[in-house]
């Protein structure tokens, strides 16, 4: 018997920020969700695109031609190789899409860098 | 200036159920929401698995192996290959994720088979 994911009840099991949690599988992309708050390690994904959908609260990416503040129901897709920096001073619950090989620093690894963890 | 795909404010513009608009490309996937309402054509995808993500409303997909009803913030996806019939009796708005060539009716073309349509 299929069972749906629910989204929100997987958010409710992450404490801690910038850790995604793969919730799904389409093809070799991860549907991934991640609690995000505070400024985020600039970088990109010279090999693909990446899509940030925001479930609830508020957050940023800063781009170089500018920002772009997302919020509930609202999505914006990193062009490839395009340098970011998500930031959300307030806190958010974010839906990312992305193939299951990419590193959510990408060409940046740092402290927040994560290993990639399936629910 | 890079602006934020607001779902609902394209659902708004949508009044036929079962006519996927194109909102946003990750790589070479289409991200489309769709009005559901009533009951789709059965089908299947040979060559890719489907998301689906519902925005609102109730969606239930009919599957061989029984039905899955997601409510907002629940997804599912269809495996490749895999018989599904969505069925919404009283309607949903619902986040579709495939590869940008998938038809929405995939290997059963009926009178609900809609073109491609980038918003």
């Amino acid at each position: 018997m299929p069972t749906p994911v629910d989204l929100a009840a997987v958010l409710a099991g992450i404490t801690q920020p910038w850790q995604p949690r793969t919730v799904a599988l389409l093809n070799d992309y991860d549907l991934r969700v991640v609690r995000t708050h505070g400024e985020f390690t600039r970088h990109s994904h010279p090999e693909t695109d990446e899509v940030f959908l925001v479930l609830s609260g508020s957050l940023t990416i800063r781009l170089d031609d500018g920002d772009v503040t997302l919020g509930p129901g609202q999505l914006h897709v990193v062009p490839k190789g395009t340098p970011h920096q998500p930031y959300s001073p307030d806190g958010a619950e974010v839906l990312l899409i992305e193939p299951s090989a990419t590193v959510n620093t990408g060409d940046t690894p740092s402290e927040l860098t994560a290993e990639r963890r399936v629910v």
